[in-house]
């Protein structure tokens, strides 16, 4: 990564919106795109995002905001992506293929790309034939809304190169937030897209109304089984419980801000599948990644209860009530 | 263990409550003995606790209860102990020094013998010449208050005698309750010991503000020490993402429940040490702990950042704010 490269933050979400935040304070120059006209509009005029974050008052002498995706990427050398996983191959279907192999692309993502059972990386390897060597990923416990808090927050950036990944990290480290470095560019991502099952299970089985005692032996069954998972697919040395892998899980499973656990609380609570989804205008990752994570598991067939019962229940209608009682007897 | 041992639970807080109620679903007699006389009254008309876990209905046929710990020792084969470890040196100072070499001792205690700086195995062992192999623990995310609202939880037996924990554990199982069985008592000793002081950590941050993106920064450095100390002082296999383990310290440190947590909680409200306990009609172990923990290793020499930076706060008298903000710089 050459000196102060141009960056660009791709997404107008709440992820998008923390990640532009942090962004400022070291740049002087972020670019911008999101989809949404109005969004950069109310931006431009009165300086916040007006869906998401909207407390975040954003200096925009630093910021160029744009809905012309091409117009964004081609002036700016890192792209960090930070979509909803679900909408990545439908942005990207149509974009030139050989418009982004010199790029550096740092996924915000946390989910996987349904249509390609893949993890961002991997879909952008494959896609646009970007070296893996110039892929990244941002990771750990964050949410949005406690960075648009300024509330001291750990991010782990991941990425094979470790001087990307280093150069990327100083741009996020500020006075709030603290940085560390992985070369885990494939565990960190199956472990971000595994906690949003896992919160999903927490849900349910909190809005079915068991308590914290279980919730704990849970989240301990849940860490286990990513671990095996990870360790599979690709088997390199990790410690499980540093922030990038426990820590996401964590806050994920046990913060309120999750829409993933709030999604599995309203299943558990008796919604089906779809009201659940109506009645939230958030993507909740982890109804798509459970189904990619089953087919991925076809290859490498790991012991992956957790999963296999999320599964079930989102995909396959079972009762929540008969299938979480079966899991929780495989649990220890 | 013979068959159908007498069993008796000593300690009447909501504790040795819940395992009294567990231990009624399976023996047909539990001795139980507690303190307090009026309390031993009330159980007797009433068939509820006072004092703790008062919702819980006793079967009075199956208890005997007294204040009389001699006599409730005397025609008891395994004793669980449940009473603060705080309480536990006072408590058997005048003890005959014979009287338990034949007994099975289940430590329910999850603290340090302040005076000895010892877990309750070590105390029982050098006081009482019991053998290790006769001394088993009560581990897990186990917090007495769901116990009481028969809500699902797991229980980890530990004791070097496989055959004692498993019947043991056997005691406890029931249509609420799970138990798995391990050999690790002076792990899961130590590490229920520690999660207490963790609590007592999370808490002064969430009383200072911290939010829950940090919480589980903390949460995973905490396991990361409780790991390094464990294999420091018995250099035996475990995994740590267990339940025993990682589990027991969720939901202590997530836990509404926790003591520790609240203990923690008004000192970072800016409460002084002197009022916390005060206001609180608990407990908090890991008060006791942290400096036990600082003792024993000043033979092995660990770093500790967490439990360093809590026994400041505490026993030293710093600055929470500094103290914390110190301590946030060690972590990642």
């Amino acid at each position: 990564m050459k000196n102060n490269p141009s960056v660009a933050v791709i997404g107008g979400g709440s992820w998008a919106s923390a990640i532009v935040k942090m962004l400022t304070n070291n740049l002087d120059r972020v670019n911008w795109w999101m989809r949404n006209e109005k969004s950069v509009d109310h931006l431009k005029k009165y300086h916040h995002n007006p869906k998401y974050l909207q407390s975040v008052e954003y200096n925009m002498d630093k910021i160029h905001v744009s809905t012309d995706l091409k117009e964004i990427i081609d002036s700016s050398e890192v792209l960090v992506m930070a979509t909803p996983s679900a909408f990545i191959a439908n942005m990207f279907d149509d974009y030139p293929r050989d418009g982004m192999d010199k790029k550096i692309i740092i996924s915000a993502i946390k989910g996987i790309v349904p249509e390609f059972n893949a993890i961002p990386a991997r879909y952008f390897h494959k896609t646009f034939r970007i070296p893996y060597e110039q892929i990244g990923m941002i990771s750990g416990p964050c949410h949005a809304e406690e960075v648009a808090l300024e509330r001291l927050s750990y991010i782990t950036v991941a990425c094979p190169d470790q001087d990307i990944a280093a150069n990327f990290a100083k741009m996020l480290d500020c006075r709030y937030i603290k940085t560390s470095i992985s070369d885990d560019l494939f565990g960190t991502e199956l472990s971000a897209v595994l906690k949003n099952v896992y919160a999903i299970a927490s849900g349910i089985y909190s809005g079915l109304g068991y308590g914290d005692n279980f919730q704990a032996v849970l989240v301990s069954n849940g860490i286990q089984e990513a671990e095996r998972f990870i360790d599979a697919v690709n088997p390199i040395h990790r410690d499980v419980l540093t922030s990038a892998y426990l820590g996401d899980l964590l806050v994920t499973a046990y913060s309120k801000f999750s829409r993933n656990r709030t999604f599995g609380f309203m299943i558990g609570k008796g919604y089906s599948v779809k009201t659940a989804q109506l009645e939230m205008d958030m993507i909740a990752e982890g109804y798509y990644a459970v189904k990619s994570i089953m087919a991925i598991n076809e290859k490498f067939d790991v012991d992956l209860p957790i999963c296999q019962a999320v599964y079930h229940v989102i995909y396959e209608k079972i009762s929540p009530v008969i299938e979480m009682n079966i899991l929780a007897d495989k649990l220890s």
